[in-house]
């Protein structure tokens, strides 16, 4: 695998982005349109209906985009050389990635009479599948050109689409956070690409992989926004305003426990009884992630365990599992997504299990009863055939379901991620050398004082014309 | 008193953590329970008002969220050996209270049956508790363990729900913004722990206490974000939407008058006509604290003036008489927590005396107005006989109540503070030793860019275990 | 033209915030009240109104604060040496505009019977024309004193005020974002004010005007912040809720493909296809700008098309036309808003013309439709006399009006500038000696680690001294 940067990103970027945005909006310029409400307005009640939906749903709509502009950015700004490759190219690929999902949620689901009629809620869906292309972008952040990572989204999001709809459709799952659909998904996919990528030189400490304290402090501030505006991400899909209320307590309960959890953990694992910085900035979010399958059905006091439980389990992960598998199986996860996303979410599909399976003993049993009734009404569904044998749907085939639904997308994600890492490595695209991993000089035009002292810019700007003609 | 470092912070921080987050999990999971809205469902005019109830509180909960953890966080991030510590111990404290606060605030109030029904309006409740003990803890920063800290916020909080409680109850305050139950309480809560936690040695400026401009600017942006969602904090508590629209705006205004007092007196005081940052880090929000306690019930007019007056008295008071008391009563008030709650907080109750006494004869008279008969109705309150010895409850009744509720406060909270002060003092928990006051090398494993550069860290460790031996 | 520094900043900043601010409250205090609920209460239905009205415009306030303070405050924080400079003028600017707005449009539009009754929309608007002055003042920023620069603000307002009532009562300008009464009188009002404070010798690149990755990172920071709350910018006016959803979407859409188009434009003008973060921070805004005069009107496929266009435009001003004038006008703008201001506005203005005079024919007719019969409704109006010489208000006359107004707000703006520009240069104001341009160090106690080196803190002062002996 070759791994100069042989292929200029001048030529390979631009015309990518230009194309890809060109296509975008012949689409949206030939099928996609408001509705009419010139033919709605003498129904006053539908024009009522509306007004309340916008109210309610614009607010989730701006909180999401603070998670994903502001708290996933920072977030991904840890290293002290590569900040700008953290934020920038977590907003590039978060634009392209929600104007794609548009457009293939848009076929799949909305596409009438020649005709996508486009609502709030598509942008929200799009933005939730984008979320997916971004998680996963953080397995490979450093060692990927924009380019790589832009065909790794537009590849990644019709994929997600699919497996989303299938796991709905044939298995009916619970899942208002997407835990399953988004959280299990992503961290499969990426891994599955990071493993194809495979660099063994990383498997020491590359010299440009360092965080400063600055970098560190902002990266934290993005966790915290996170943290804040998780009730809304676990929430927004709730159909019933008790649902939405639990979800928003729940979540907030989740994440509370799970970062006290992090600091105990965290302060006794180091020799000094320090806190961990990377364990902060990740495992304080692992309750959101676990929580989120079961953020409207569970007690406050249950709440609060899955949150323990998932701080616990991320930060094992990071330092007992994540060390094994690089070992053993050579995953190489950068930002450590399968400890927040991977691990948490296992730990959510088994309460969710749990939940269902001990759940109609307790209060919450209503909603989940009215969910399984829900199912019943559905029952030519082929799920009952292959499950349930049997007329009725149970906790116990709802359970089965859950399981399933955790089965098919890890298969589903790993598959498309080796299939994605395999045309990522086509050397016709441009990778950053491995001197350059982690390095903002190779993409931004950055003030002087954060270049890596040792490489002048003329030294680099000569170096990449060598390797070019070495090729 | 014995401040070595000499219990180790590994030993008593996660067990300390996980006892209590343990204690509380197993009160939530035995105690705390959702509404069960299945029982109510037929009566759809409540669920109706439920469905309001959550568009209006949701986006209240996520501002005062900002204002905890990225405004107050930020803001306690101004010295730049400490910075973590400002905004993680932030996170960590404010995230213990804010459970403790739910299960205190749940059986003192809301425990019917043996069990506590949860509303989100009962985690802003919590919340609003939460934001004592971090004001208070200000007031000893950088020079307390995070051990410390949580055994300060586990005192503070059940003595603030009696005070609130106390003041509401036989003094009928007036204080929708919670300038006296809050701001008054969490400042003198405070400065009495620092006054018993007494260190000689900090009479000098510490070396580590110093900003950069790195720090400065993040502190000065936490301010900026508090600034923004102070009107929320301060309207939240209304009950018609005409005090909480009047509130938002008087907040508005008295913030904005006062950040303009700011620039003009800063720049007033040094001999250059530099501003201070400082000053403006801090005196900008002073505004917000004295207005709180009338901003249903002032005029427009009324509350620029307030702020006026809370930003010039929170300075002069940083200028003369922080100073002043250092050198008379030992106060040692790390970050001025008296000047910028302390002094607009008095501010404020006079204020608040003076509209109730002249209120009447203006516009906003009405409510005042509503206040007292609803006051009236209570007509049984002991308050009566002991202020009143007559029937009704009159403005001047109110004044002295007002009056009454800053003095009682004032004691409870000083007297709280003193004995909780000589609990932390105790040898058995972890005090940091003076050499690492301020300094974020002691909790956090942070870059080599930010350690003190005269300590390596193994000198650090060398200097612990010595400290250990001569114990 | 002297440009030492010799009247004091001590003397005048104080003197002028007192005196304005002193003036502002007397004002609010005798004209400024609340509306009387009392009277209104028997009525409930309007005190439902009204509380579907502070739970509709609350969160757009907040929104445009965090655009205003956070968003615009980071992102005029670039230069390194400068970056207090830039977040707290703006800040100081922002408090003193809005305040000054409030009066000014008080008396304009709602004086009625001796006072000014104050609503939550006064304030909204207010901010609007304060976002006037906060974008003017980029053009000079950091080569004028606050004193000029509060000076250069109360100037602006008025004149934004009579602006903004001319062409909407005498054009009936179609403009939902303001992108002619904000961002094209704002720009040309500021490079109106450059012009005449022309520095010749800032045709070279000044030793201080410098970013680092730091202050290019944060002030990238601000313009996701920009970015995220910028459609509620282009839709808190919308009468209608369809309105008000297309706006948002529209504005959500030309921003991202304006952002698409700056990272491929970027990436193309440079020889190694790296990103330009200048344009990052700026470009990516330009669809914002451009889309706001037809948010409510145009298909999801226009606003795409809008915001490439808008996008391209700006990055082609910053790398061939701002030059250009440099050399050929003398045009200095420091922050380049005639890029992400002008050329987005002339662009957005020739889109709404094309919308006009072809948008009939598709589905987003209606709403122009109405508005046009709206027109129609006020036929009296002088400008049909003017331009249409017939009884109705055709989508050509409106066109027409489009033009105009943008040719009235040119002119107005640009001559309001020259005027602004002449009081600003008499040297009885402080002016900022061309040594301390773009220098923190002039107006705030900053620490150590950020001054300039060259500079003591001692020698500026002397520096200082022997500057005013001179005079």
């Amino acid at each position: 695998m070759s791994i100069v940067f042989s292929p200029s990103l001048r030529c390979q970027l631009p015309v990518l982005l230009a194309l890809l945005q060109g296509i975008f909006v012949a689409i949206f310029i030939m099928f996609v349109t408001y509705e009419d409400h010139s033919i709605r307005s003498p129904f006053h009640n539908l024009t009522e209906e509306k007004e309340d939906h916008l109210t309610a749903i614009f607010p989730s709509f701006k909180d999401v985009h603070l998670m994903l502009f502001v708290g996933l950015g920072l977030m991904l700004s840890f290293l002290k050389l590569y900040s700008f490759g953290g934020i920038a190219f977590n907003f590039l690929i978060a634009n392209f990635a929600i104007q794609w999902s548009l457009i293939v949620q848009g076929f799949f689901y909305h596409y009438k009479e020649g005709k996508i009629s486009l609502r709030l809620e598509n942008v929200l869906d799009a933005e939730f599948a984008a979320v997916t292309a971004l998680i996963s972008a953080g397995a490979v952040m450093g060692r990927t050109s924009p380019v790589q990572l832009l065909l790794f989204s537009a590849l990644e999001i019709p994929l997600f689409v699919v497996n989303d709809w299938l796991v709905n459709k044939y298995f009916h799952v619970i899942d208002i956070g997407g835990t399953i659909a988004i959280h299990i998904f992503s961290c499969y996919f990426g891994l599955g690409v990071a493993q194809i990528l495979y660099q063994p030189e990383l498997r020491k400490t590359h010299p440009k992989e360092a965080t400063n304290s600055n970098s560190d402090f902002l990266s934290f501030l993005g966790t915290i926004f996170l943290w804040i505006f998780w009730p809304t991400f676990n929430s927004v899909l709730a159909k019933t305003e008790a649902a939405r209320l639990h979800a928003i307590i729940n979540t907030f309960f989740a994440l509370s426990s799970g970062t006290i959890t992090t600091f105990a953990l965290s302060s006794l694992i180091d020799r000094r009884g320090r806190i961990s910085l990377v364990y902060l900035q990740n495992a304080s979010l692992a309750g959101g992630v676990a929580i989120g399958i079961i953020a409207d059905l569970i007690s406050p006091g249950g709440a609060f365990a899955v949150g323990c439980l998932a701080a616990l389990s991320c930060i094992l992960g990071y330092q007992y599992l994540s060390p094994f598998l690089a070992r053993k199986i050579k995953m190489q996860d950068q930002c450590g997504i399968h400890n927040l996303h991977g691990i948490p979410g296992i730990i959510g599909t088994l309460s969710s299990i749990v939940v269902i399976l001990i759940g109609p003993t307790n209060t919450y049993s209503t909603s989940l009863h009215e969910m399984l009734n829900d199912s019943n009404l559905g029952i030519q569904s082929p799920v009952l055939e292959v499950f349930g044998n049997q007329n009725t749907w149970t906790a116990k085939d709802q359970a089965l379901g859950q399981a399933a639904a955790f089965g098919v997308t890890f298969g589903v994600s790993l598959l498309g991620g080796y299939i994605t890492g395999l045309l990522l490595r086509l050397p016709c695209f441009v990778h950053p050398s491995k001197d350059y991993f982690f390095d903002d000089q190779l993409y931004f035009q950055i003030p002087e004082d954060n270049k890596n002292k040792s490489t002048t810019n003329e030294k680099l700007h000569q170096h990449l014309l060598t390797s070019l003609k070495h090729i």
